[in-house]
């Protein structure tokens, strides 16, 4: 271990001249060198490569795990009330009065599906959640379904947790706003993901203060509130934050549509039952009594800062949130505010983070199960999965770029995938425990069918209210998704098939008659370049055949004279073209040679390559060579070997 | 002749097919087969190729070359009479008494231009213009400060005469002004591009009729304009055209500036000397003849033109040229404006074109003094030099979409490339005589003299008043032209050096000592396509390794087991990687090999490559390969073979 840590020392040093060498280069010389020292400044941002016996599994006190697990959770108050309001607070209409019942019915809500998630926590005790339990007990179609949500969850919870984070920075700090695109991707991609690339563990020490912070921040304004409002002179819930219209058509659909917009402060619950193998032991009640405790917080702070929201009776406002709003009620813009506001943002940041935990490993998963590209599933020089990483950043980012880092038109995207994949792994849990008849089977499945039937419910309110405004983009992507999912699948299945080897028809690594090699060269006069050509044409085969193109007639001739005096032992074949192509007559002869070889023979052409000293110098000469090797590896046994030349000068 | 054009009926019925599938191709299927399409597409656009028999040079009767060279210098009258105008109408100074005055001395310039010229013609029959004359005469430096002004003028011929003619359309039609930019760029690479790249003869048809349509429509019009002034009941020249303040500094400064402006009336009097090998015997007389008509034409319009804006006091104003300003006041509204407006933008058109017929050409000739990229001087399918006609387009669409259509801007640039190359030619002109000293050489330095020393004069005018406005990019443009002239030649001598042959130290085409070839051919288990590239490699080697990078030992195991059960033939390397890198183990092996062996053998790399059947299946597959390529090729004595391995679903 004292040896790694010395390599890593000595290894930022030579990261630090690169990044010098890194920035003359660029001005300077050649793409290739570029690429060179691009792995090489790489390593100075992400660090030593990690040894393969450095992939331990931490195992997580409860103490840890809740604050790891629950950032996503309990950083949804940043803006799920928030969200209720800004449907209920239509001027003109008194629909402010349900916001107490949506509330209450988010709770609820969280409490049942908190119950259902115990149960995953116990039936599969691996982690991987709900593409794990779908694949095991529902089939291939509804774990691609969940695999899809979940992939759109992890992308928006990103997007949506960076963009509230930001939106809590600019609500103390007005000076920034119209910064917020800027600061989104700058903590994207300069914090997250170079954190998360260089490694799972130093990513997860950097959770548990903020997490504490920010639940302690919380505990105290709701107290604080709560003690103003029962000392205060004016009623505890004024008048107008109960005032309520008839309740009609109308108003139901708006009632269904903040609660569907509530339902965003849940996401995250889930963490937890996906992360079952980091707990201590015994992990499954440590992971069952952590995953209580962070819903009790949760669903406390919910209700808290609900009932403070009414006693203030806060709208919604441009460029601050409503918490923003509660917590300068509460203390003024005091130092206190300023805690509030900073630790929401920084659990918020975190709160993304849960994404940079939970995608990769399931990319790797599916990676595994051939339905995404295969490099997805590999782990990078810091033992993450470095791709995957890099995929969760890129998609998060074009979607915080195009939605312009507008938090409320995401969240519509948001929900419906959450409660898609909830539904779907209580419908699993259901089957798994009609199989496995362990005790108290019927039960438990009562309560995934509880569980499964209330986010069935909250899915359909959600599509249907939200449909227009959203909803319909997830509606569109899942299923695309999942095809996308199958025919991956099928090609790596295809592919296996084809490269599957088979001895039936002998040993395919031994030839049935042993095949001849033609090498076919291409020149446009002898030179250097062409005499080292040869020469190496000379170790791969005796039959050896220079290919000269002559758009003119007193040109070949000179070529040809001179080519003979040069005692090449190579004959050189000259093919005319008189419309000046040069290409179509070399593939033409190749054609030729094709036809006329037997059909263990290899065809290999020799293409002299040019490399330049000076970048620019590339431009200088023609890409012939390029084309012609492009155009000539669609032959089946046509060879394209570069025989590259390096210009000194 | 019936064959090809039996030929050319027949590639258009093949090109329509390919039409079609292009478009389905784009969409469906793999990126190489759009690369083999977009050359049949071509074919459909651009037409057959030509045989070199067909490149014949028409030879061209006077009235014929008339039109063909004098559309680029009769039509500056659609701008140059503007520029001068743009400077002196200036609201509050009586500066527009001056425009006589510098209308005149244009004229008067054009005369002595075109004397000099005439010279030319006699001492260059050959053509090539400055640059000829210069690197014949003066040496390399003023050659290429030629080339590089000629390059200049032809790029901005194309930019300015395009947007002109667009202006002219637009203060016919108001209602397409804003569209400027799509219009200039459509009739660029629409038009122009496509025209000059099916070849030379069928484009200089295009010339004759409008060029003699414009200069009929300018005839009538000056007449009758002159018919209505001296028959009208006001003065001839109305009091305040020719009210002029005192004349000081700062008078001096502005009569000087719209001096430099009105001098764009003159570009393209150089075409003619440059194209005498194109006219009909006795060349030299008959191009003599038709140059001093064109300038008598010019001349004459210019000085018509300027009679008939001061008549009628006419001022710059947006969006309508002074042309069409000129052609209402006299006819109205009526259809012979419409005439002037439509041939006024087709001889503007078609000036753009001399660029196309002047700069391929030049480049041709720069290339084959290697000063530019070897390919600017090759002859494409047509018989045209396609790469330079693609550079001209794109140069002087960049420069009309950088200065968004406007011809004022771009016409500070433009004239003083034309009078520094005018200098240039006229002082090689002065040392040819004198080395000649045929009959009258005094005189006719004299001459030359008498221009050189008028253009050198226009150069530091313009130079000086319009130093700020644009001139100084000229300044700027030139040197680094120079420059870049200067560094190619430099990498192309210094490339022949390095390419050159010598059999000194005996045949480079047979080794000292007979090399051998060891093959390495990386793996990541014995599929199919190992099988293949093994069975090659045997065809050229009998000193075969594979290498597997083993990032796990147990799957490392599993595949030595699995490649000795095979019976390849082949030694199977491993090399442990336990950092999970691929690609540094490979080239650590590789150069490991290349210190051991002797130096004239050859490592050769298979790197299996798969060729997918459907464009986005390449996605499913890492690029190792060719990142491993990329780097293998900087090694000496390292070749790098892609084999190709055609997946077929």
């Amino acid at each position: 271990m004292e040896y790694l840590a010395k390599l890593h020392k000595k290894s930022i040093l030579h990261s630090t001249q690169c990044l010098v060498r890194f920035g003359l280069q660029a001005i300077h010389s050649n793409f290739r060198e570029v690429i060179v020292t691009f792995g090489i400044l790489s390593r100075l941002l992400i660090g030593r490569p990690l040894h393969n016996i450095e992939l331990g599994h931490e195992k997580l006190p409860k103490w840890k795990a809740l604050s790891i697990f629950s950032s996503d959770a309990i950083s949804s108050v940043g803006y799920g009330p928030e969200q209720v309001a800004i449907v209920l607070a239509v001027p003109g209409i008194l629909a402010y009065g349900y916001f107490s019942d949506v509330i209450l019915a988010v709770v609820l809500l969280l409490g049942i599906v908190t119950l259902s998630y115990v149960q995953v926590a116990k039936a599969n005790p691996g982690g991987g959640g709900s593409y794990s339990v779908a694949i095991h007990n529902l089939g291939e179609l509804p774990a691609l379904v969940a695999a899809a949500s979940l992939f759109a969850d992890y992308v928006l919870t990103v997007a949506v947790s960076i963009s509230s984070g930001t939106d809590a920075l600019i609500s103390a700090f007005p000076g920034l706003v119209g910064k917020e695109v800027t600061i989104d991707l700058i903590v994207l991609v300069g914090v997250l993901m170079l954190i998360n690339l260089r490694g799972v563990r130093e990513s997860s020490n950097v959770f548990v203060l903020p997490t504490y912070l920010f639940i302690l921040g919380m505990l105290v304004m709701i107290s604080a509130g709560i003690y103003q409002a029962l000392l205060g002179a004016g009623p505890v819930i004024p008048h107008e934050s109960v005032a309520r219209q008839q309740f009609d058509m109308a108003m139901l659909v708006l009632v269904l549509r903040a609660f569907a917009n509530g339902c965003s402060s849940m996401t995250g619950v889930e963490a937890i039952s996906n992360g079952v193998p980091m707990f201590e032991e015994p992990a499954v009640s440590n992971s069952i009594k952590t995953a209580v405790l962070m819903s009790g917080l949760l669903g406390f702070i919910l209700a808290g800062v609900g009932f403070l929201i009414m006693h203030y009776h806060l709208m919604p406002m441009e460029n601050v949130t409503m918490l923003s709003q509660l917590a300068e009620n509460i203390f003024g813009r005091d130092w206190f505010y300023y805690y509030i506001q900073i630790t929401t943002m920084l659990i918020l940041y975190l709160a993304a983070n849960t994404s940079y935990n939970g995608l990769p490993p399931l990319l790797s998963i599916l990676a595994k199960d051939k339905y995404v590209p295969r490099y997805l599933g590999y782990r990078g020089e810091r033992l993450s999965f470095s791709n995957g990483i890099v995929l969760l950043t890129f998609s998060a980012g074009l979607l915080i770029w195009i939605f312009n880092g507008n938090v409320e038109h995401l969240i519509s995207l948001y929900a419906i995938g959450v409660f898609l994949s909830f539904t779907i792994a209580q419908v699993g849990l259901i089957v798994y425990w009609r199989k496995e008849k362990s005790a108290n089977w019927k039960m438990r499945s009562a309560i995934n069918a509880l569980g499964a039937l209330t986010t069935g419910i909250v899915v359909l309110v959600i599509g249907e209210s939200k449909f227009e405004s959203g909803a319909w983009i997830i509606v569109v992507f899942i299923p695309i998704m999942v095809y996308i999912f199958k025919k991956i699948r099928r090609h790596y299945d295809d592919m296996a098939e084809q490269l599957h080897l088979s001895m039936d028809k002998g040993n395919p690594f031994v030839p049935a008659k042993p095949g001849r090699n033609i090498v076919v060269i291409p020149i446009a006069s002898p030179t250097k370049v062409v005499a080292q050509t040869v020469l190496y044409a000379k170790t791969i085969s005796d039959n050896i055949i220079a290919l000269y193109v002559a758009t003119d007639p007193e040109e070949a001739e000179r070529i040809r004279t001179k080519w003979n005096a040069c005692d090449t032992g190579v004959p050189l074949a000259t093919v005319a073209s008189n419309y000046r192509l040069v290409i179509q007559p070399i593939l033409t002869f190749i054609g030729k040679l094709e036809r006329e070889k037997r059909p263990e023979d290899f065809i290999t052409v020799l293409i002299p390559e040019f490399e330049t000293n000076k970048w620019w110098h590339r431009f200088l000469h023609n890409q012939t060579g390029l084309i012609l090797r492009t155009l000539l590896i669609l032959r089946d046994n046509v060879i394209v070997t570069t025989i590259p030349y390096h210009l000194k000068k």
